[in-house]
């Protein structure tokens, strides 16, 4: 048995391109050899130090990711739509808060990231699905509570997600995706042998699958992990 | 037998994304029930028409596409190589007068359009394989000859690419990939049951097959077939 590959996902909840590729890794973590490991970053950070502007400020580039998300949702089976109001939601009220919190989970749970996985999961489904609120305490309790985290897990982590220790754990996080080269999430980085090979958005699969010696079967390679 | 889906790409041969899917699509005009309308265009005017900025201005954009595009181009075929300086070839020298070129091929040519296939890939080639100019009348009379075409069409159209008659059906075409949203090139427009689905860049291939009814084999469907 060869040594899994190291992949590391760079993702902020914030970014609807980042739920499908976070989906499609984790349905390919149980079929490629790979160890997946889950980096929630803030992409505003990646954003201002790469110097990048958000895409949907160009009025035909925001038309089509709509229409892109739409139909790479559907053939993704990820339960993706765009909140009513995107610029606000991505912009006015962003994803700080909520990836400190992500940050504190990764933080307190001991192994593996499943609880991550989870809350992260329903972070999305909030802002990305179900247009709700991710900025708030009460919010991040209930996307908590529906990932399964018990009332003590939870009020551990809110009295440590505004803390200088997560801040700047999610500052690091951040920093090491730029220096990979991020300008925006998700950024997938695989590491063959000793070299880290970065992906760019979650239209790559097929050519990083190639580059890792693994075959692309398509973002459901087993239909009954899809259900979300 | 069912009839073809109209397929129309829109291109410029200063992109090098347009160059990979501009192949890609030629391989698989021959191996999906569609008929592929080339739709030379000026990716200059899309940019100002639609007020997008070219990727390669972020650092880390720029260094990324220069690997994605070395990746890419050996998973697909493609003999691209970036030019020493491709600013300058990009932006400061430019694709006006080959996009002209290119059109005017277009307007002599009786029935199909092989001369244009050939042509715009030997700008291609000159461009982003060969490290070459494209703006000459020199130039644009080698890349034709080797496409094929007589000394007396080299002459026709050395005559025509800088009537108004050609600049204006450039314009045309370009405003065209405007109308449907363009913000960049290759813009790929499918016509399904009346409606156009627009696919822009070349990495969307795998929905666009399952949106028009096709499968996706990869970027080389016909090994045979993928000899530049």
């Amino acid at each position: 048995m060869t040594s899994k590959k190291v992949v590391e996902l760079f993702y902020d909840v914030v970014s609807p391109y980042s739920w499908l590729g976070f989906e499609v890794m984790c349905r390919y973590r149980n079929v490629w050899n790979i160890e997946l490991k889950l980096r929630p970053a803030f992409l505003g950070g990646i954003m201002q130090g790469s110097g990048n502007k958000p895409p949907g400020l160009v009025p035909n580039k925001f038309l089509y990711m709509t229409k892109d998300l739409e139909r790479l949702a559907k053939y993704f089976n990820v339960p993706l739509e765009s909140p009513s109001n995107p610029a606000e939601a991505m912009f006015v009220k962003g994803s700080l808060s909520a990836m400190r919190f992500v940050t504190a989970v990764q933080e307190m749970e001991k192994s593996g990231d499943e609880q991550v996985e989870r809350v992260s999961r329903e972070l999305w489904r909030r802002i990305w699905s179900e247009d709700k609120d991710i900025t708030e305490p009460a919010s991040l309790s209930e996307a908590a509570m529906k990932a399964g985290l018990s009332e003590s897990e939870i009020k551990e982590l809110l009295n440590k997600y505004t803390t200088q220790k997560i801040k700047d754990k999610l500052k690091f996080s951040s920093q090491d995706a730029l220096n990979y080269g991020a300008f925006g999430f998700p950024l997938i980085v695989c590491h063959v042998e000793g070299k880290p090979e970065m992906f760019f958005g979650s239209d790559r699969f097929e050519l990083m699958a190639h580059c890792i010696g693994e075959k692309w079967l398509g973002p459901q390679p087993d239909k009954s992990a899809a259900k979300l």
